[in-house]
């Protein structure tokens, strides 16, 4: 699945997480930021002017839920949110689709399984950087952000 | 006025152009990119999380009215929509406030009032380059954008 994102290139939105009425969230395949996600509409469209109030509510309480599971997990200091869809205009014809990043971010180095991950850019703007961390460490992740998002 | 943003490094969010509900609109100091606007949540708040119900169906509104409002006067080929509040955490203690950067990105250069608007990052992430323009111009755009966003 290529999306044409700068935050995507690796050609997935990652791995599955939950789907609501109108969203799917996916755990990023680059972890440069622990706990980085997407967030990609399931209806086909290509700007935000054309999303409907429901489809507004119900990323809302996502949006909640998924701050509210990265600050349970691993507290981050903040979290960084974008729609950008930029890269998908770098082929022709283009065809974006509409997903959001999630993107925690730490003052503070956090060890998780083993790994240590810092926040090399915190206090600028996220860079599409590829982090690929090992499968199993990802799939632990991912079993500790689902467990949580769903008890939430 | 500083909110200790990346985009907002001259200390102000702008011009005023709206106020809803719960949010003011401003088109942004710098228009490196044509019609760069900021929305910012009137009640003091750090995280999106904490956003209810109604302010996000009014964002969702003014998301759609920013949007068409830019495509009847410039036709932008895309719009980026972002929420960091990173560099807030250059200083310390953070007093991050919730706003979003509204992007307009455009594939082909665009003239308004005799000056010439290229988007020199097409493609790729926006870059928090400041770019100033004549205060007539700036009031003219202003005035542009006031009156079409009224009559949608």
């Amino acid at each position: 699945m290529s999306n044409g994102c700068e935050f995507c290139e690796i050609g997935t939105y990652g791995d599955y997480i939950y789907e609501s009425d109108y969203w799917t969230i996916f755990l990023a395949p680059s972890q440069r930021y622990l706990g980085t996600c997407v967030l990609v509409l399931k209806r086909d469209l290509n700007d935000l002017m054309n999303l409907n109030t429901e489809e507004w509510v119900d990323f809302g309480k996502l949006v909640s839920k998924l701050e509210l599971t990265l600050k349970k997990i691993f507290k981050p200091t903040l979290y960084n949110w974008s729609c950008f869809k930029n890269s998908a205009f770098r082929s022709n014809p283009a065809n974006p689709q509409i997903h959001w990043h999630f993107i925690p971010r730490y003052q503070k180095k956090v060890v998780f399984s083993g790994l240590t991950f810092e926040d090399p850019d915190f206090g600028y703007m996220p860079q599409p950087v590829t982090r690929i961390i090992p499968k199993k460490i990802r799939y632990k992740l991912l079993d500790q952000i689902k467990k949580q998002f769903i008890i939430l």
